[in-house]
């Protein structure tokens, strides 16, 4: 089979690279609108060649779509009507219901599944692209029942083939859920660490003293505004409803700590251990 | 030597292991109010026995205090008092203010060294105590002038066979600094933890979209409330103010997203990306 991947980044190039390794597919046609990352991604061997958009979704049999999620709904509904009769297109979009949206009266809607696999690093570009990054992780599929049998196949044997577990929601539930246990994370960490470089500007000496509890808090604020600016933009409302959460949660800790109320604090932060027993039980499925 | 180590969690129990690895101690009495924690730490081989408080201290050339905070405060000065006149008592508190004007006046102040290792994990209890902790990392040393030149330089000794880096500075300046890269993040990661686990309390099942970066965000709040209850107390003010510069960070991300200023939201996420290189920089000292 021809695999074409547009966008060349982390996801992409780690989608490239675990299906030659497996063989899942023989020739792999690479797109990029950042030039730099084109090069890379032919040099690193992540791609077999560089085409045109136009050229590579005509000749692709899967089609992965892996840019931001602004380019994902931009594109979509031109790779749809434009590639092969016989190909599909799967999303890797970190929002669902704007990307379903954009083609939910597509002539062609059967030959889109929509996806998300829960696999990123605070890494980007064609270098950070690895080998298993997929294993044993989540994939949400949303609206399967709009595609077709034959090209939900196709895809399902591909996240087979990446060692996922498929995962069914609406776009609505995605949207929802990933803006609480992925979206707010992402936030927490960038703001994170613009608190702290904003206060110790003039002191960065004393990121020597910053633990790994500092580091593994702070790792997602290294993550690509590129990537999530979109991903924010998109899905607005449900993220401003974490964000009020989140701080209405934190003033509620603060107002223990300015009260003086300190048993409190620790119930909060007992109830707030009840995280490893939650993460356990899922890691154990 | 002899050593006593009081509090056998985490931080004690690595402590006991590494020392008796490098032999730089020959006995090991161990002391923890918890019995639980202290015969695992007994039949763990942490320590060599149990003593009493009184007769541990009496014996010991090297005291190594890891309780929590507000035990340490309490027990310092005593300890100064009752034990031997050769012995030197180390701290390991995450606070530093509060601890030293416990002993500001006591005269045997020289007999002390106050001291916070960069080094914990989300772990605690004696069975999370582990070989090479603390190698590598930084340890903050308080008010070294007001330690005896021999009474430090065998603390600076333990600490050069645990391969850590002295750094020097005074308890306000700890205590301030550990605020924003310590503290802080672990509110962070307990309010976080608390949010998710709100919204999602009848769906638990979502947790398995959580990827790695929700645990990598939430791993602190995993941590003991009896741990950092007392250092939140200690260290009220500074954290109090920590938390209100994140608050104001927090909602100034909010309004970008509310306001629809996504190319805003983009240049927080830059400047937070900052925060890679000054990691990166710490880590190549």
């Amino acid at each position: 089979m021809k695999l074409t991947v547009i966008g060349l980044g982390l996801i992409g190039g780690s989608i490239a690279k675990d299906l030659r390794h497996h063989s899942f597919v023989s020739r792999i046609m690479g797109v990029d609108l950042d030039n730099h990352h084109a090069e890379q991604a032919k040099t690193l061997g992540l791609v077999d060649g560089l085409e045109t958009m136009g050229k590579s979704i005509e000749q692709a049999d899967i089609i992965v779509l892996s840019t931001p999620v602004n380019a994902i709904a931009q594109l979509l509904p031109v790779i749809l009507t434009e590639m092969a009769p016989s190909s599909v297109v799967v999303d890797m979009g970190s929002t669902k219901q704007l990307i379903c949206q954009s083609v939910e009266k597509h002539s062609r809607r059967l030959h889109f599944v929509a996806s998300h696999p829960m696999a990123g690093t605070e890494n980007s570009g064609p270098e950070a692209a690895c080998l298993n990054l997929f294993n044993g992780k989540p994939v949400v599929i949303c609206e399967h029942e709009k595609s077709g049998a034959r090209e939900f196949g196709v895809i399902k044997e591909m996240f087979g083939v990446l060692g996922m577990r498929l995962i069914f929601m609406s776009p609505e539930e995605h949207d929802l859920h990933a803006a609480y246990v992925s979206h707010l994370s992402h936030i927490s960490s960038f703001v994170l660490a613009n608190t702290v470089l904003d206060i110790e500007k003039n002191n960065s000496a004393i990121f020597d003293l910053a633990s790994g509890g500092f580091e593994s808090t702070v790792r997602l604020a290294k993550s690509s505004p590129k990537m999530w600016a979109p991903i924010f933009e998109q899905n607005k409302k449900h993220i401003s409803d974490a964000l009020s959460a989140y701080i209405s949660h934190l003033q509620a800790f603060k107002k223990t700590i300015d009260d003086g109320h300190f048993a409190n604090a620790a119930k909060l932060m007992e109830q707030a251990n009840e995280i490893r027993r939650v993460l356990l039980n899922m890691a154990r499925k």
